[in-house]
């Protein structure tokens, strides 16, 4: 099917959402939604300390209350020595054994440190109390320049930078031509610090599990995640089971955004469920997500951007300390390759430092790191076009990477829309509407890489003529509608006739995580040529019917047809009449294809954003913002503009409010909505999208990742509106009323 | 693999169970098991008559009363007309719907009129005693011969028979030769008529379901049955609801022994749910499971045999009248067809009735109608043995059938094992063995088809190497234990490291019921070439890692090596080692297929009983009992034994002691384990096995189905061994002790 056709039925449509009913009514069951017989509840002590040796911990006393049916330490876990990597995707399972439960330090405050099962919450939260842990407090470090500098107390003895021990755990550089040299041709240089501070994916459901564990060992886990597989494969790590003894069933999720591509309660449940041989249920508080799982780095920064005269940028600089929480693993990779990425810039040296110190460990975030590169860059851009006396988006289109351009973190792009984002912002009438006083706009540019990976999809046509569909990752942001319109196009039938599954990890093959960006674009070629093969076999059986070539058969709308006079006269057959006589025709009818898929075609998206200062509070009201992006095809497009609306809204967040404040004791001091600002419905105006379709020739659907880029200029996007608002360039996150009150009050006096 | 291996490592072990864990700890969930959040209770108003027209039902007190959250009739299931075939299956969905709520008769005392769900079990059942059915009670026939006597009540108007309305509703004929020749040319002619009762399957687990349907429709069935497919499609078809929308789970099955082949409760939970707006749990009483689902057939019957002097078999009759119950669809097919199929007859006339009469509607049961066909003629060959004054083993073996004989109901058979069943019984020690006073010893053979048809299985591997195997059929009588028997077979590995596991509607392809003695069979065809595709991609893989040509890798005990010193010298890879590269080799690895399986050749079974009767009570008890058949293949072993156990251990219950009794009102009367007197373990001696194995060259693993064969000569087997005791030939089951009794009195005085 061409990807242009103007024919599409169900390609490109707003169909009903699978999730939407279940979800509107209630339905839907989340991970704490489920219950089984004979269940206990699990509980997590927490070290109240930022940074303690552990020196003993005993469980005797909480084992002995009546209730408790199972106590557990690090001790119950697999321990892999902290010297030697073991990688499971781009997890390192030394690290995340720490991080699920504490083994000879805690590193942060609401380090897990024990746990118990036990008949109720109550009993088990009184059971935690009676747990006593020798705690030797260390000197502790919180911020990511302060872990850097001379004498900060280190986390990992064994992690050395330049021959010392360090708190700096890894290095990414990317280089391109010689900056230098780039630099001494350039007329006009501007060159910035800037901060920015860790925040929260902010997901409303809480970690949750259920586990439950049979006398044999076989274990079954339902939990939210983003990957049911990551959930079995690093359960099966952690507790020293093997995969084909677990089997992790997805419920559904209520929002990730990265945060829960790894496991924090699920192998805990497991181990009390194999103590005390109930099933285990353990949900976090909101108080418990905010002091220990997520957030994404903070981040300290410096980028250098050179132009001729004419506009032309010569050389880019950019250094980025991130800072990763407890345990190496920052997305240094996501700010320092994505940050330049947008420009056709001939040198080019990008830096990234991954840096450790007494916080939650960082999880994955949307488009991890972008948009702390993106922001950097993207205001020395905003600058530099001041400087330049150009239009912004004139400059950016000046520089537009296009097909054919050298990327610094290594590729050349293939075809690309980066361009028409920027040629839809010049011509979007925001961008010529008039300001009022105290309005400012500002616009900024992004990118991402996206992802294939692995996939796996079964179609299965019933003896109805309806058809379900299996794939293998959680859906988060519209994975089965796509597959519902991709399959109904395909094959010529109804929407409403197709059922559309996650499956467990024993109903389904291998599918990585629900990330990146892969979703819609690796499910859609699995389920592209699953019902490509399932088409094949309808031919065949119409075939067979007739008693001619399969290759004489053609799938036309729902039907089988002779191709062609010479072929016969017969009448068509549909899918449901060849449905009906599959068992006569050699059986049931359905295929499934697994794939490590690649091709997934990097994204772009430029932001338009206004701005209202309020002077006498230093409040920042976002006016108008228009998201213009890339997507190469949208599957189903109010999916795709939720997406886009739904990263628009995390940057300003990011950009205005979101911070994690800490106590003089290294503790979380604004662990809740209340305290820890996020963005209502009351705070936003309506986020308007401009989807701009580029098809990616590598996918059926010319398909690339929709769900990242919207994120990544959106930081920048409302920090350059502000600037103009105001006449200020702020260099640190959050811009909020009392930092925007301190930058104003001097001008106003 | 060759069959007969000796060095098998997984085929023919006695594995342990995977169920078996679950099962003892009473972790494994049933239907009734089940429960959701917001869950009600349906409960059904049954018939109190046999026969009563309905005039109206008014159901506006019970919906009013509090607590009541639904009501329906049969007015909210499909109305398939009743002049109309309607067939899924064997099944006739215009039956199928009456028989789940009458809708202009009741036809059998507690046949089902109308539903209500309420809050607690105990408001539904206070609301349906406020629904007001008013009934035009009519004359009823229970007895199938009464059934057919002139002036019998009619059952359905539109049903003739010859000409004239009649409780005939079909018959099957099978002829080879010409019987009357055959009879002239005999010198002995054994003619005897037969009566049994109908029996019930007698599974521990009633019949339960929960069904959850959301506000758009789209329902998720619990339920315990032979196939989630046929109660998806059952439910689809009877609530007019597309198969798309409906997710049917099988739930672990407290034995079904064919009378969980249809759905009772299931539609009416789901109109009740969808009504209702809340998940709806039903579960039978043990009374509602004898009043009204099952059991199999009563039946009337005559055979006659006739044999030249030499013990040459050369013409047989059987003319077999079986009541159905309410509706037709009596296993007439099993009874005509099965009968003399032991035997090379070259003059066969074989003749079945399906009979209606106001009884619940019968359900399969075990080698449907066989055991019922093979009761009367093998009764018939004992006698004329005692004729011919020959062995009764020895005039079998004369007479056996093998390979190329001619069987009355169609086929030629192929490659069978009938005759080493018969050797093997006269070589066994229990042949041999001296009787005590009033002991008798008796022999019978008997056969079934076996089946095939639609089955899917889905191989894969996890990435740690351990592998998970998915089919589609309940497990009722080993097939996740011989499933991963042969997987680990065929790829090598520990069986250890496999999981099987039976997927819902949603999460494999369509496989037909569990019944037909076709799972292993069949489930064994589809998962040997679902691993062997898995096996072709490993190797592939491998070559991959090698840079060689696919064709010269080897699979060999779970690893690839290079085949023969030309492909070049590299390490063997194991399947953990290629499970872990997959990514980077092309992606998961697994396969599924579907197939409409062919092949699934009949099995043969003789048994050898020893029965004491106590001449003062009339009470009979097996003393010793030896079943040796034909499986083709043994998988798992212990399993095989198990089938071969249970079923001998059902037909001593139908030969000795079950029976249904009814009122003067047309009612069961012991409708209960303790007045439906079936054999527990003190009534048995351990029931001993001999498998024989004469494999089935159309199967990959030589498997014939084993399940249903042995219910089939062990009603005869007592019958015969009884006679041996008292010198008495009964010609009706059970043997019960009133009746041992009257027959032994007369002797006796």
């Amino acid at each position: 099917m061409s990807i242009d056709n103007p024919d599409n039925k169900w390609i490109g449509k707003r169909t009903p959402r699978p999730d939407g009913m279940d979800k509107v009514t209630g339905r839907a069951a989340y991970a704490a939604d489920t219950t089984m017989p004979g269940m206990i509840w699990g509980k997590i002590l927490r070290s109240p300390h930022p940074h303690a040796r552990i020196r003993s911990i005993n469980t005797d006393k909480a084992a002995a209350l009546p209730g408790v049916k199972a106590v557990m330490t690090s001790r119950d876990l697999v321990d892999f020595p902290i010297d030697k990597s073991v990688m499971l995707g781009i997890q390192d399972m030394r690290w995340m054994c720490r991080n699920v439960m504490a083994r000879d330090k805690a590193l942060f405050a609401g380090h897990p440190v024990a746990a118990v099962a036990a008949t109720s919450q109550q009993i088990a939260a009184q059971a935690l109390t009676l747990i006593e842990v020798d705690y030797e407090v260390l000197p502790w470090v919180i911020d990511v320049d302060a872990a850097m500098a001379p004498g900060a107390p280190i986390l990992h003895g064994h992690i050395q930078f330049e021959g010392k021990p360090s708190n700096i755990a890894g290095k990414i550089e990317h280089k391109l031509g010689d900056v230098e040299a780039g630099f001494a041709a350039a007329d006009v240089i501007v060159e910035r610090s800037f901060k920015t501070e860790p925040v929260h994916q902010g997901y409303i459901e809480p970690h949750a599990c259920l586990v439950s564990v049979a006398p044999d060992g076989k274990a079954t886990i339902w939990s939210s995640s983003q990957g049911q597989f990551m959930v079995r494969a690093m359960c099966a790590y952690l507790t020293g089971t093997a995969q084909s003894d677990i089997r992790a069933i997805p419920a559904e999720i209520g929002g990730g955004f990265g945060g829960k591509t790894i496991v924090y309660l699920e192998p805990v449940a497991l181990v009390l469920a194999r103590k005390s041989g109930r099933p285990v249920k353990m949900t976090m508080t909101r108080e418990e997500v905010f002091r220990a799982s997520g957030p994404t780095s903070g981040s300290s920064s410096t980028v250098k951007i050179g132009a001729t005269r004419d506009g032309k940028i010569v050389a880019a600089k950019g250094i980025y300390y991130l800072q990763a929480g407890a345990f190496p693993g920052s997305p240094i990779r996501g700010a320092a390759g994505c940050a330049f990425s947008p420009y056709d810039i001939p040198n080019v040296h990008a830096v990234g430092f991954d840096v450790v110190s007494n916080r939650s460990k960082v999880a994955a975030y949307r488009a991890p790191g972008a948009p702390i590169g993106a922001y950097a860059a993207e205001c020395v851009l905003d600058e530099l076009a001041q400087a330049l006396k150009m239009d912004p988006l004139q400059l950016r289109l000046k520089n537009a990477a296009k097909q054919g351009t050298k990327a610094a973190y290594g590729p050349t792009f293939p075809v690309i829309g980066y361009e028409e984002t920027l040629k839809a912002a010049l011509a979007h009438p925001h961008y010529m509407a008039p300001l009022a006083p105290n309005q400012g706009r500002g616009v900024a540019s992004g990118f991402w890489f996206n992802a294939g990976g692995e996939s796996s999809a079964q179609v299965n046509v019933n003896e109805d003529g309806t058809v379900v569909v299996i794939t293998g990752h959680p859906d988060i942001g519209g994975s089965r509608a796509s597959t519902a319109n991709i399959t109904a196009e395909l094959l010529g039938i109804d929407h409403s006739k197709i059922q559309v599954l996650i499956g467990d990890t024993s109903s389904i093959g291998f599918s990585n995580l629900t990330g990146g960006s892969r979703v819609t674009y690796a499910s859609a070629m699995v389920v592209t040529k699953s019902t490509e093969q399932v088409i094949t076999t309808l031919r065949q059986r119409a075939a067979k019917i007739w008693k001619i070539d399969p290759e004489a058969v053609t799938w036309d709308n729902g039907q089988a047809r002779p191709a062609g006079d010479n072929a016969g006269k017969f009448e068509p057959l549909s899918l449901a009449q060849l449905a009906a006589r599959a068992s006569e025709t050699g059986g049931p009818i359905g295929a499934g294809v697994s794939l490590n898929t690649t091709g997934a075609e990097g994204g772009f998206a430029t932001h338009i954003c206004d701005v209202e200062v309020d002077r006498a509070t230093g409040k920042v009201a976002v006016t108008r913002f228009t998201c213009i992006q890339d997507v190469g095809r949208a599957i189903h497009p109010s999916y795709v503009e939720g997406q886009m609306q739904g990263g628009v809204a995390q940057g300003i967040g990011w950009a205005l409010n979101e911070e994690y404040i800490y106590d003089k004791h290294g503790r979380v001091d604004n662990p809740s909505f209340l305290d820890y600002r996020m963005p209502v419905a009351s705070d936003l105006p309506m986020l308007d999208t401009v989807i701009i379709e580029v098809p990616n020739p590598k996918h059926p659907q010319g398909v690339r990742g929709v769900g990242e880029v919207p994120l990544v200029p959106s930081l920048a996007a409302v920090a350059n509106a502000l600037h103009g608002a105001v006449g200020h360039r702020f260099d640190s996150l959050p811009m909020s009323p009392p930092k925007v009150l301190a930058a104003l009050e001097p001008a106003e006096a």
